[in-house]
């Protein structure tokens, strides 16, 4: 394998920093602005999925690092989008100030057009130097689906019209499998897209991203309810407060963590056919549901 | 020629109609509002400027049509971002409520993320069937470059921390050059290289597109303290209001006037070597500086 976790996520801090436009390219504001919540002190599992799943078709560390660093600028500049005063209006992000409450909230919105801009640009460019032109345009399709409003974008509006409603299972899922589970499940065809998987384990890597991705979301909702704020750097409790769509809200605690750990059994058993080669995916898809912030 | 203005306008509009998503399109909303901001009755003058580029090196409309409709997207959203109340906070558009107005907050933010992913998409996807993948690639680099932080968003940004500050003539530059000439500079680079063109006919439109975005930025200040507000369909006055900074704010309106004229030129002696191919990308660069509206 390519490193240990703490490795990869240091390789990842460095290729974001030498990516990203430095703090005093002019104007200093926005890069200064972008740079805070890229590194906000976030989990990396996004880069980390990508780089796990390259590793399986023995991509190269240093050629998945661009593509895993475009899918976390696009996920950065989602929350920064989202933690905005007409969005979702949080004050505070990862136990820090959200952007808009650093950099105004003009900053913020244009750090997160400027990131979501980025990503297309590092996967046009640093990324355009590992792969054959093709494979590039493939991940940009990719990632484009996934954040648009096929994927996140469409994900965030239903949840967004959905506050104070009375919600059903079925729109709770398409919540879910858009906002979050659609970027997650990028990172890991991504990650087969690079190591030219076949149609199979392309399908294969694709039914273990949406597992762990709706996983994911669910813990996440979870730990507003019970967990510790400190850990979580924000507040508990905002999903009721707002009155979101959320599994425990509609199924309960208790369904909400049986639920959880059946997708994780089911997204592992997704990984057989790869034996050793995906363990350190394995590793990563319980870190993903099993944690505490 | 491909066809009379009219003709590549209607064009423009139905390769846009069939790129983006449908209003029925589940969630509906965010596909009425990228509709309604698209199709808001816009000039279509980047398209038209990507189209006559692509026809002095005689690239097929339809080729042309994908890369005029990703850059058309990209304006779009730099709009409704940009009359958001955090940021401009303009209620009106070419006479019509301004997207917020009409889909909230939100959705508006939303929609104009949405644009920005559906621009690379396009890239990606429709373009991707035109030319050869090193274009494709060429051509995202050019659009994220002249849309980030080192184009578009970086005059944006200057042009916000500027409000209510005496600028001097540099900065102006900076704003009017990166706000606006970058994004019409894209438009003509583009068409060139779908052309496959020379590194000095590339050259040469980069300075053609400099001086006709410069110039176009200079006449829409004018506009807004002389022009008609029935023709541009919002108040006039709004950036003295803001105490925005502009040609004529700073070096009167003859001045402004003048500098209009002259960049006009010399934009159109840049185009002496394309010969008569270049006609109609003239006639356009007329269009963008000699209006009323």
């Amino acid at each position: 394998m390519t490193g240990s976790k703490a490795e990869i996520i240091a390789a990842v801090d460095e290729a974001l920093g030498s990516l990203l436009p430095k703090e005093d390219m002019y104007p200093p504001e926005i890069h200064r602005a972008m740079r805070y919540s890229v590194f906000a002190g976030g989990k990396r599992l996004r880069p980390l999925l990508v780089i796990s799943a390259a590793d399986i078709f023995a991509v190269p560390l240093k050629h998945a690092l661009p593509v895993a660093c475009a899918i976390e600028m696009v996920h950065t500049y989602s929350l920064i989008h989202d933690d905005l005063p007409s969005m979702d209006n949080d004050d505070y992000r990862r136990g820090r100030p959200a952007n808009h409450k650093v950099f105004g909230e003009a900053i913020a919105l244009l750090a997160g057009d400027a990131l979501l801009t980025a990503a297309f640009a590092t996967l046009a460019g640093a990324a355009s130097s590992c792969f054959p032109a093709e494979t590039v345009i493939e991940l940009q399709r990719e990632l484009a689906q996934a954040a648009g409003t096929s994927g996140m974008i469409g994900g965030q509006v239903v949840d967004i019209l959905s506050e104070g409603k009375a919600v059903d299972g079925q729109t709770l899922d398409y919540i879910h499998f858009h906002k979050t589970a659609a970027l997650i499940t990028c990172c890991v065809r991504s990650g087969a897209i690079m190591g030219q998987a076949s149609p199979e384990q392309l399908q294969t890597l694709t039914g273990f991203g949406r597992k762990i991705g709706l996983a994911f979301q669910i813990v996440d909702d979870i730990l507003d309810v019970t967990g510790d704020e400190k850990l979580l750097g924000k507040k508990t409790g905002a999903d009721a407060g707002k009155q979101k769509a959320t599994y425990p809200a509609l199924y309960g605690l208790e369904a909400a963590r049986k639920k959880a750990a059946i997708l994780l059994k089911e997204a592992l058993e997704c990984l057989k056919p790869f034996g050793p080669a995906a363990e350190n995916l394995k590793e990563l898809a319980r870190y993903a549901v099993i944690r505490n912030s």
